[in-house]
């Protein structure tokens, strides 16, 4: 009998914000996996530090974080190699991810390489987007509106395009991208829309308007515009 | 000395699916508000009920389901005074919100009524769109892909639009739009792309290919569609 897979998304940032199941699934789990980079501290680990038992064995998924040929996918295979050998053992392995495992995340290269061999449950967690309009205090989207999420690393052209498109919209991994975002909204009047948040639901948390925000971004940073169109909500 | 209120997230169903610090906050409350249809069972209290304590007060937020001048302002007015009057006399107010309470919610307009006056927290929640994605074991959207979330209540030109130039997207608030929106989907050749899910996380819980959907779809439903823009996850 193999063990279950288990994607489990541990929210933002703040361990409070983990729900009650991500919770007791890691406390009771006795292989958990994580992202890493390349030698560095892991922000999922460090989430879930205080529920993990002091005797679980831990596998850090080390991903090559500035790699040309994203998404690393060697280390997605020998992760996934790693994990399966626990897996056919028997025992159950629960995978921290940050946010949600299906939102963005890098569980997702996991998940296509053993779903098909293995057991799998998937926890959803609270995500980035809806810590960030409660960091700032801004509903997100109302009524018949279209919440457009879009990812900063996109060119110009497409940003231009799709923000012009849309109705209210979340900018994610803004990080280096902050220079560009802003020229974007700038030009289509809606610097004075959109609100800079970082770090959400963490002690070092910032939110400020867009046109008070600091030159450089962290990569867990993000811009949150809304164009007004529900007339209740002003 | 006025109390805060509070926009409590509840996640999408499940009482697992609460945050941590949802449920510290809802245990602890002397006053806990909720929406609920006119004369019917508040889905959100039924979510907390199990947190709520014994001798809380309650404020039922009745909210006209089907009124044609949609949302039911009178309504919002109405709790706000309530709820006004409570926090003025010193007491914090939690009000539960399915979900999270700046996503799609009725909170907002709560805060937009009270957030002047009064201190506000807002707990994020899980979303029903990750909850889907988990209910189905579907990666939301991936790397660069932007993520297009679409009330179905969207007239049916508007969908089209909608739909052609997302890369994925979760369509919300299917229910009496089904038809429509299998219509518009099959026209782009989507179907085989689509998921339905209904009631997610709830022990209900529904999910299926879209082809193989119901006819009639009940309100908390969804359909989620990815168009494979990421070639290491197929």
């Amino acid at each position: 009998m193999s063990g279950t897979l288990f994607g489990i998304g541990l929210g933002p940032g703040d361990p409070e914000l983990m729900t009650l199941k991500a919770h007791r699934l890691i406390r009771n789990a006795k292989i958990v996996a994580y992202p890493a980079p390349l030698g560095g501290d892991s922000f999922a680990r460090s989430i879930a530090a205080d529920a993990i038992a002091p005797d679980a064995r831990e596998i850090r998924i080390e991903i090559p974080m500035d790699v040309a040929r994203y998404p690393a996918q060697d280390a997605y295979d020998a992760a996934a190699t790693q994990i399966a050998t626990a897996l056919s053992a028997g025992g159950d392995v629960v995978v921290l991810c940050e946010g949600d495992p299906l939102f963005y995340g890098s569980f997702m290269y996991l998940f296509a390489r053993l779903s098909g061999r293995f057991q799998t449950e998937i926890v959803p967690g609270v995500t980035s987007v809806t810590a960030c309009a409660a960091a700032c205090k801004r509903p997100l989207s109302a009524r018949n509106e279209v919440l457009t999420i879009i990812p900063g690393t996109l060119d110009e052209g497409e940003l231009i395009a799709r923000i012009e498109a849309a109705d209210a919209l979340a900018i994610m991994k803004v990080g280096r991208h902050l220079p560009k975002i802003r020229k974007v909204l700038a030009a289509q009047s809606l610097t004075e829309n959109a609100a800079y948040i970082a770090h959400a639901s963490l002690p070092n948390q910032v939110s400020l308007p867009l046109s008070q925000a600091p030159e450089k971004a962290p990569y867990f940073s993000m811009i949150l515009v809304t164009k007004g169109g529900d007339p209740w909500l002003s």
